[in-house]
This record gives structure tokens, C-alpha cells and sequence, in this order.
């Protein structure tokens, strides 16, 4: 389709962050260049977020993950190199890269807006090499062009965690006159609080944590409360986000929605969500969940992010002390999003 | 608002059916006549069905009996007076009544026309007298009026099974290019695959009674399948409506779901539902749940059910053998509603 031209910025080979084993800390290693299909494009990696999916994905416990592992996907990077599909006016580009990097572009899902839920999406750290690595390839419609006025070195996270707490509003036209809980206050509640007070909505943060109490304000909660006195809201949202992956008092959080209100689940929580026949039928209530969302709706982020001044908090370190931020994620122990950067 | 009027056709007292204590067969008794409130008015009832809910109130299932107790809340009626605030026009109207015979008018579920959802709802049966006797009385707003052509004999379980397994498809808006799923032949199911299948869907029935699959297709299903077998149906359905109190293989049943695939629980079950989160998460599935549905929904039923010839099946009892039409309900020996004629 278009003519075929490379920058040759990059060697032969392209260095990444590996785990030779599950649970193994990150080695450096080489790994031979590939070609880019058609419709591909390569990103040289700038910066790269790190998300609790890496974590999951390094311990194998959702039993998908093949060794040497490469994890990171929620890249910023340069687009150096396209496929032969796609127009080379895209290189110098600066782009983001989240968890799917393909899809199959001619499934229903794919046709109708929704190839995040095509049965054969590709993503970036799913037998594939993910974005703590100099490069990174993925299909252009799966990379989006950053926005004038975006930062590049935090906007990482948004194309993992922020897409998925932004979906939740976004994919299911959540009203600016909703009242919205957020359970958690991480990498993705901090996010899901700035997006839910944007789009216009009464935010509730609820958190184990009270000492976060503040910079949950900061991020834009009108309220703050303790998750273990949710009994005491009967009736109150429209709309709970649930970015945490422990079990809850499902009766409870049933209970603290609205008529009408809607419980997103987030968190891949490993024992089944309890839920009483009653809870759902008497208010009509629901229970849904997403992962992550579409190229639309990612351009759609992107846009709100830059107007509404959203931005994930984000500590920054070298990509060679990348096992210092796992150890230190895997402790709980950031405030709110690592992201390495390219050395 | 209207010149009171009323039609003297009854007397100072009404007969009913009822129990005087939990599980007790019903009993012939009076009741003095009330005055109709402002915006109430009042029906002889004709037909009434019987309907599982009615069980569940006669056994106290859910706490919230108060005996004696006059069950039937799938009425068919003559109105025969009217209160102040009602246009005394309406007198000699036949009218339906449902599960709920009463909301405030004025709070945002009622204001925003899911008056079904009022936090002040009133209910046919619970802590007033319903349907089993000569004369019920009602919000008018809640008694919808019989469209021509529409049978009054065998409409009565309209407006509660009817209603219940229509508002998943009405109020959630579900395309007629949807695959749907029900779940249980019963008294809900029957009706339920009726409407699926005027709605355009493709329908497949549900069941661990084979027996009843030429029924089911008669009733409109284009597949029957065993239960137990949904397993190898993965990723089928945009909609599973299950009717069933029991508990699933839930597994299976969110399984079955196509992406974006929804679950609509109406079958009142007392276990909590076992929901895992990946299984909500990973094809943005969702579980839904109603409770019967608002005046606009069943208005815009009675039309659909004329226009496509829905009808219930129905086995008629005279309202003196409503023992009999309770036992053998309790044995699941009907096909597929009693309704208990006035005699």
C-alpha cells in the first residue's frame, strides 16, 4: 500500500528486560529485530508504566505467561519503523501502547468498535515482547498518537490503567449527573477519581486507607470513606468502579447501589463475586466488567485527558532499576504509577 | 379533581380467598369494603392467575407476609368505582393488575418512569388484600387497560410473569438481532420465549425437561437444548433470560455468553449467584436483574402481545378450586399457568 521506508536508528537486535523463569528478577538481553507486518508499525520506547498485570504476568498466575518473559505495556515511544501497510508519514510520531497491541480488524468485535474483544487479539506481553525493552512492535491502530499538550514521560499508565477505569464511564455513556464510587485508590483508582470528577460526577473514593484520604481529594473526590462502613450507604451510587482484586462484602457493595446502579468490576479478583439474586432483581442493579477498551475509545482518552489537565501520578526511575520498582510494587509501596524510562 | 361516582354493584363487604396462617390452605372469609384513596379505583375482578410468588408469600419465603393473607396479584377486572382524583370514565374499562398496585408519583424512580423501582411501592399482596376475592383495589396508574383484541381470560398472567420476562427485553432495549437464551419452560419461560421470538431474536429454550421441546418450539424457540449440556455452548448468547430459583452451573451459564453477552437473573434464588471476575471482565459480559416493570412497559406489552398474538397458556379453574390450582402448582403439575375464574 504504501512504499516501504525504515529509519535504520536501530541495530540489528534490540535489547529488553527479561525473566529467564516465573517470579525471576528482570535480566538484560538481546533479542533479534523483526520485521514489522503490513499493517505494524515499531516504537522506540521512551517510557514505560508498570502495571499489576507485569506482576501477574512475571508470576504466571494466570497461567498464560512464556519464559523469557518481557513485560511493560503501557509504553510511550517513537514510532522509527512502519510496515510496508502503513503510511511512513507516522514515523517520528510520538505514540502510546497499552495491554492489546492486535486484533484481527474483520471479526464482528473489530467491525463494530469493540476489538478489544476480539477472540484473536494479540497483546503486548502475551507471547509477545512487551515495552521494557528499547523497541516494541504493534498494529497502528493499536498505537495512538499523543496529543499536543500531553506528556509523554507520564502518560504511559493511561494506555493501561487509565483506559481501563476511563471504559467504565465511557463504553457504557455513565451520566455526568451519576454519583460514583471508587474502590481502591492505586494506579487505577487515582486515575478512575480524576476521570469520574471530569465527566462531571459526584465522586466517592473508598479505601482501607484513610491515610490517603487527601490525595484522594487531590485527585478530585468530593468524599472519602472507609470501605468497611459501605453498610452504612445503602442506596447511594449510581455507580461503584472496583479497581481492587480481594474479595468484598458483595452484600454490601450491592447494597450501596442506587436503583438502576451498576457494580464494574476491575479487579480480577481470583474467588467468584457473590451476588444475591435479590440484590440484582428488587432495584434492578448490575454487575459488569471490561477489559480495557477500543482504539476509539482510547482516542477519546486522550482528547479528555488533555482538556481536563488528567494525568497519572507517576514516580519515575531508569529502565535499569527496574526491579527496584516491582519489589517496591509488589510491596504496595508507590504513589501512584512507576514508569521507567529509557536510559 | 372528578365528581365522585360510583357504581354501587357490590356490597358493604367483599369476599376472599385467604390464609390465616403460613402454608394453610385458603379460606372463604369477607373483608369490609374500603373506600377507594384519591387515585385509586377499584376492579371485580374476573381472572386471576397464580403465580409462583404467590407460594412464596402463602410459605412467608421472604419474611414480609402478614397473615390472614388474600393471595393473586395477576388480576382481570371490571372497574366498578372510582376514587376522587379518577376519571370516573374509566368505570366499566377492563383493566389488568400486576405485582405492584401502587408507587409515591413523585420520587426520581417514579418521576423518571421506573416507578417499579419507588423505594414506597405498594404490592398487590403484601400487607394489603390482592386478587383471590370479588374485588381488588389499585393506583389507577397501575391497572393497564385490556387493548381490543386481547382475550381477557387468559391475559391475567400478563401482567406479572408477563411482564417480568418482558422488561428484559423492553426496558434493556435488546436488538432484535440478538441470540437469546431462556432459561426454565415454566410459567416465566413460556411467555418469555413468545416474546423473544416476536421480537425478532433467535431463540433457543433452556430446560432439563426435554420433554417439554416440541412446546418450547411451539412457543417460539428455534433450538431446545439440556441444561446441563450448556457447557458446549460457549460464547452463544447475547442474552440468557433464566426464570430458575435454583442454582446454576454458573460457570457455564456466564460461559455461554457471547462478548458483551448479558445474564438477566429474574429466578429469585436464595444462594448467592457465583460470578467469577474474569468471566465479567474478559468479554464485557454482565448480569442484569428486574423486578416486573413500569406502567410505560406494560403498556407498550398488552400492545406487543395483540399485535403478535402472545398469549399465555393458561388452565382455567373456577376461583373455588384455587386449593387444588395451588397443589398442583407446588408439584409443578400446569402447563403453564393456572388462572382461578370468578364464579
Amino acid at each position: 500500500m504504501f512504499k516501504r521506508r525504515a529509519l535504520r536508528e536501530f541495530a540489528v537486535s534490540i535489547t529488553v528486560w527479561q525473566a529467564l523463569e516465573a517470579g525471576a528478577p528482570l535480566v538484560p538481553g538481546t533479542r533479534p529485530r523483526l520485521e514489522p507486518a503490513a499493517d505494524e508499525l515499531v516504537l522506540e520506547v521512551l517510557h514505560c508504566g508498570l502495571c499489576h498485570s507485569d506482576l501477574s504476568m512475571l508470576d504466571n498466575h494466570w497461567g498464560m505467561s512464556s519464559y523469557p518473559l518481557v513485560p511493560g505495556h503501557e509504553v510511550v515511544g517513537r514510532v522509527v519503523e512502519v510496515g510496508p501497510g502503513v503510511n511512513p508519514a507516522l514515523i517520528g510520531e510520538l505514540r502510546g501502547l497499552g495491554w492489546i497491541c492486535g486484533s484481527c480488524s474483520h471479526c464482528p468485535q473489530c467491525l463494530g468498535g469493540t476489538g478489544n474483544l476480539c477472540a484473536s487479539l494479540e497483546a503486548t506481553i502475551v507471547g509477545r515482547q512487551g515495552g521494557f525493552a528499547s523497541h516494541v512492535t504493534a498494529r497502528q491502530d493499536w498505537t495512538i498518537p499523543l496529543p499536543e499538550g500531553m506528556d509523554p514521560a507520564a502518560a504511559g499508565p493511561l494506555f493501561c490503567g487509565g483506559i481501563t477505569v476511563f471504559a467504565p464511564l465511557v463504553d457504557e455513556a455513565v451520566s455526568p449527573t451519576a454519583h460514583v464510587a471508587v474502590i481502591g485508590i492505586g494506579g487505577l483508582g487515582h486515575m478512575a477519581l480524576q476521570f469520574a470528577r471530569a465527566w462531571g460526577c459526584e465522586v466517592t473514593a473508598l479505601t482501607t486507607n484513610l491515610a490517603k484520604a487527601e490525595e484522594a481529594r487531590g485527585f478530585g473526590a468530593h468524599h472519602v470513606q472507609a470501605l468497611d462502613q459501605l453498610g452504612e450507604l445503602p442506596g447511594r451510587f449510581d455507580l461503584v468502579i472496583n479497581t481492587v482484586n480481594q474479595a468484598l462484602p458483595w452484600a454490601d457493595v450491592m447494597g450501596s447501589l442506587a436503583p438502576r446502579g451498576r457494580l464494574h468490576q476491575l479487579g480480577a479478583a481470583l474467588d467468584p463475586i457473590q451476588v444475591g439474586a435479590f440484590d440484582l432483581i428488587m432495584a434492578r442493579r448490575s454487575i459488569t466488567g471490561s477489559p480495557t477498551s477500543s482504539p476509539a475509545s482510547l482516542l477519546k482518552m486522550v482528547d479528555f485527558c488533555v482538556r481536563h489537565n488528567i494525568r497519572p501520578a507517576v514516580e519515575h526511575l531508569p529502565m535499569d532499576r527496574i526491579n527496584e520498582a516491582i519489589a517496591r510494587l509488589r510491596q504496595g509501596d508507590v504513589r501512584y504509577r512507576f514508569v521507567l524510562d529509557a536510559i
